[in-house]
């Protein structure tokens, strides 16, 4: 009896090594295999609208393909070398903003009272930590506002002159009115005022005849870094012809821009009452993570159902955890592009 | 053969016939059964915060829930009456916005250069059409400035001048700084500001002797009506010593208030930025549509793993679709309240 069972206590020793040995190697090549490339990626968007081909000249789009692969290449090249996917969102966000084509920074429409008020935020998906500026007048880059609010208060959201002034402490770059001024704008604003007391005539056949590009034009772009961090950021004037002190979804959190690593980064542009009320960019990230959607379905269901049945128009661009991107607008156009680590690189402007 | 199916179709007639007959007295009968009464009900918040017993004296404590049930009674007459769940809203918070009890309207906290800056919102659940003014300092009732910018604008948000401005044209009630200033609420900001001295000294003992109520006393009520209409509201002076231009939850859809017939009604307080950035009253909606978690197991999610895991505090009532009222919070206490048409009533101020 005892033999067998030291025959039985030797050949269980053996196979416990034998396994064990296995184990290790198995654990020394998990150990010794090349790490993956970690992906990263971008999208961009400038504003989603009534931009169809017969509105816009060859150099106009050149003009503006140039722009957004500009700002696709300002913030590839902060993650391609390691950067953070908020400086990559600041960077292409800033090309935006110091370009007259956007309705951000430089450009900015019109306030009722011939006034430019931008708005602005950003948001970290690693933290959730949040900065905005609303209603900033003199501020030469908002979303690096915003960024400074993020890291340097208490606070998610500063407004008027307290956001200017804190900015000011902070030495951001300034500028007068003169800087933001542009021809264009202010001509969208006389059609606009003209248009709003033609409205009252209900002579409608002269309204259609004016592109309706008053709100088009903000900016916004959501990144994923190699280490898995995804950000995303919103810039804007707003609407053209807008009430002074009127505030949209740009710089609200959760409703024109959200980032969360669990689900995605979100970035909106359009008439941005609409993305208040549905809470856009968070119900995108909410519908993904509760009702198990792909970021393409939730962009679908927010722009296509949500939004739409409201009767509200714009769009939104995302981007997942796993580097997946996507976008979705009910509106004739949408100035966007995206790059990824993969070599995948794209600029589109219309429907198609 | 004739004959047969002439006493077949007399028989299928009768059955017709009678069978209509029969119907229609259903039908009657249906029509003359007493309209099952409908439920309506209404909860309210005056802050979450250090509220303690020993804090409070009897009398500051009778004061408290006086207001609180006087509040509860100006929206539950609104509604028993057959008004909507906005004008109850309405109702409720302007008892506390007009009474010094409470951070909001009369009493509002100071900001860091001694001014006060109050913010509001409203969200109608039927339709989601919503309203908000932020960073107001001269509008006696900060909420029908919300409701009118809801009724009465494009937009959803208008903040500081703007928003003044707007309420002096539709004549709404303004006051000056006299009307707004309560003694207490200025020794808090001293204390605050003495205290953030301290914490840089890191005299952590001398700070805990003083009552950590700075941020207290914003309100809120969620109420649904006869007609099933749920609608949310806060209105709030803000944290002492806040950055001025500082915008928090209270204003902001989706943070501070939210309101959807398909699913609840939430009013938040406590410190702003952790409702804002995890999107507090659109999530707890978000979880009851997406993951189908109850009013109260969504509040508790929001509360206590995702508000708590950022390390913010205070507290969130809701009321459901089907009039099931629930509260959660993180801190000591909450003035708290609700009443319904089922006749149930309660008014609570500690943690229980």
């Amino acid at each position: 009896m005892k033999k067998y069972f030291l025959t039985f206590f030797s050949f269980t020793l053996i196979l416990f090594i034998v396994s064990s040995c296995s184990n290790n190697s198995k654990k020394i090549k998990q150990k010794t295999t090349t790490p993956k490339e970690k992906t990263f990626a971008l999208v961009i968007h400038g504003g989603a609208g009534t931009i169809k081909k017969e509105y816009l000249s060859e150099a106009q789009e050149k003009a503006y393909r140039k722009k957004l692969e500009e700002a696709l290449n300002a913030g590839y090249t902060v993650l391609e070398e390691g950067g953070s996917s908020i400086t990559a969102v600041q960077k292409a966000i800033n090309v935006m903003e110091n370009s007259p084509l956007f309705n951000a920074g430089k450009g900015a429409v019109f306030n009722s009272i011939g006034k430019q008020e931008m708005d602005a935020s950003i948001m970290d998906g690693k933290t959730l930590n949040s900065g905005a500026v609303a209603g900033v007048q003199h501020i030469k880059n908002p979303i690096n506002a915003a960024i400074l609010v993020k890291d340097s208060t208490r606070h998610v959201m500063l407004s008027g002159k307290g956001a200017e002034d804190f900015a000011k402490q902070y030495h951001l770059a300034m500028e007068d009115a003169k800087y933001f001024y542009t021809e264009k704008r202010y001509q969208q604003l006389l059609k606009m005022q003209k248009r709003d007391s033609i409205q009252l005539d209900h002579s409608t056949s002269m309204i259609n005849t004016l592109i309706d590009d008053h709100k088009l034009g903000t900016v916004g772009c959501v990144a994923l870094d190699k280490n898995g961090n995804i950000a995303a950021g919103t810039s804007t004037g707003g609407m053209t012809n807008k009430k002074y002190g009127r505030i949209g979804d740009s710089p609200i959190i959760g409703a024109g821009t959200y980032a969360n690593n669990i689900s995605c980064g979100i970035s909106a542009t359009g008439t941005g009452e609409f993305f208040i009320r549905t809470l856009a960019a968070h119900e995108v990230s909410a519908l993904m993570m509760y009702k198990g959607l792909s970021l393409k379905e939730a962009l679908k269901q927010v722009i296509h159902v949500e939004i739409d049945s409201l009767g509200g128009d714009g769009g939104l661009i995302g981007l997942d955890k796993d580097g997946h991107i996507a976008w979705d607008f009910n509106t004739a156009g949408m100035y966007r592009g995206y790059k990824t680590s993969a070599g995948d690189q794209k600029i589109e402007i219309y429907n198609q």
